[in-house]
């Protein structure tokens, strides 16, 4: 277990009344794709699991290898493999047709079963009297896509959730190239949804997603595959995640120009395209709230449209009468840190 | 806003592989009824807000009031107007209960309405498509026990939640002179069931644990009212929180030696009775999965018998297929910090 010394920096303060209740402290790096850092805050050699930030990552297989036009996928069945879903109705019917053209059966997904994250769903779900299955996992679609890349391959479509499984060990080389770094079996990890995870830095992290939303530094074919899964994001950003869910809102308000992807544990990731560049944060806590405003605030400097984009559901702090009693902000560390980037106004960069 | 020095240590570590993958800091009191500090771990001098972890002392004036034998108040009764309840029939039985012999009615209740905690209850009313009410609120039974003192003392029965009704006064009164603070008006949150909560030092909430479950330091009739309180909490655990959750099955444990009260963001607090000690932590961002790792650290070390009553749903890292992916551990800073309090084991103690 690591014993590094460990000061990263409050990132966000939920603050009640006049007083700053809770914390959340953490490490963001924003990075080119040449992997020079334009900003790291607090620890970003530490190496983090990413979890579903690199789902984009993990499908990139999928295209790459032929499968995706082989069986024929829809902008929807890619956009559901890069997700991490809520369940909602769509979401399940994107999943069962990229398993249907694959000639798979859901028996075949080893994520294991959860309630849908969508209310909706999972209102619908507990009136109707019924459980959940691993269709409703928010990683179905991914692992819907892992299935048909073994099944292209002529690899075994069972196991294929194992370290040593080709669509595995293609998935990791593709991350270890693409974000530049060796992978550890050490530094190796089971997801909760049962694949492997590999942890590096955040810095790398970053960088990796530079290369995924601009192509630089990839091979033609695989740039050529990340631009494709992106394009289907952008095509069905509902698909990526769900309604009222920060990915979701993001990019539809700001995609092409935005790709962001957050993960478990207080990993959020984006390429903001158009500037070459990407992030990567953790929170050390792993909380979704801290991680989420922590990169709208990143978003909000970096792109301008984005604060009004983002900032209606985050900064208020409201209780179950609906009464606004404190909020979640950006802490003045970060804001600080971030200063030096702030973007030029949108007319001015077109003049260039 | 508050821009003291930041750095409570890290209390529990989330260990996935062989990586430490998220942390929770925070700090860490224990305290006699006198004030003195057993265990100062972290900033226990930074107000902080108890929330729901003083529901015991916002139930006193129900008691004290005489509120509770004019209304025939029952031991389930007072042990729901102490609860965050998950919910569940019983829940809501007690509440609608209380509030009858009260004489009033739901529609009084401030609190506003959240599904409820308990995923059989919430089933329940999804399946019967009905939408949750003011009496699912799991603070329900602590608003029906203030709007009964109201009643009870001819104090207008509307407007209970406010800073500056009567059983809102008395309140605050209670709490400033059981943790032996003075409580500043700029120092009050409103808390999500839109009462007061009154930000203090984990050292003296501490200290006012130790009061509450000793009775040391009390006025006879407020000794009296505290200790009627937490023998219905312990005659009736399920409904001081619910069926799976830690309050519950740790005062099932280890009651009456233990009382036991958990709060919104990571403020946890305890009675060790037979010791005369108070515990009061704080989880530095928030989570309650820290926040009970870390009480259940410091009561297995207090309390021999607690670290079997705890252990099992607490140190594994169970993903979405039941596989064991890593755990949620005491950090070594925590664990050191412990070592000087363990306990001698019970027959030592027993034959002193």
């Amino acid at each position: 277990m690591s014993r590094a010394a460990y000061n990263n920096p409050v990132l966000v303060e939920v603050v009640r009344g006049a007083i700053v209740e809770s914390r959340h402290s953490g490490a963001v790096a924003i990075a080119d794709a040449e992997g020079r850092l334009v900003l790291a805050l607090g620890d970003v050699e530490r190496p983090v699991f990413p979890r579903s930030a690199v789902k984009a990552l993990q499908a990139i297989p999928l295209v790459e290898s032929g499968a995706a036009d082989s069986f024929g996928l829809g902008e929807d069945e890619l956009a559901v493999a890069c997700a991490s879903h809520s369940g909602d109705a769509e979401h399940v019917e994107a999943v069962r047709s990229l398993l249907a053209k694959a000639g798979l059966d859901e028996i075949y997904l080893a994520c294991g079963a959860h309630w849908p994250v969508s209310d909706k769903a999972l209102r619908a779900m507990m009136q109707a009297g019924r459980r959940p299955q691993a269709v409703h996992n928010n990683c179905s679609g991914k692992h819907a896509g892992m299935l048909a890349t073994a099944v292209h391959l002529g690899l075994d479509p069972r196991f294929y959730e194992r370290p040593d499984h080709g669509v595995q060990t293609m998935i990791a080389g593709i991350i270890s190239e693409t974000c530049g770094v060796r992978l550890d079996r050490a530094g190796m990890g089971v997801d909760g949804c049962s694949v492997p995870t590999w942890s590096l830095p955040l810095g790398a992290l970053a960088q990796g997603f530079a290369r995924l939303g601009t192509g630089q530094g990839l091979e033609p074919a695989r740039a050529a595959a990340a631009a494709r899964l992106l394009r289907a994001c952008f095509a069905f950003p509902a698909l990526v995640a769900g309604e009222e869910r920060f990915d979701t809102i993001a990019m539809r308000a700001l995609a092409p120009a935005l790709f962001v992807k957050g993960g478990a544990e207080g990993v959020h990731c984006a390429a903001l395209r158009e500037l070459g560049l990407g992030v990567a944060l953790k929170v050390d806590d792993g909380a979704k709230r801290g991680a989420e405003r922590a990169l709208a605030e990143v978003l909000a400097v970096l792109v301008p449209e984005a604060r009004t984009a983002l900032a209606d559901q985050l900064d208020e702090l409201v209780n179950c009468r609906g009464s606004s009693v404190g909020r979640v902000a950006a802490s003045e560390v970060l804001r600080r840190a971030l200063e030096p980037l702030t973007a030029t106004p949108r007319r001015q960069a077109k003049a260039r």
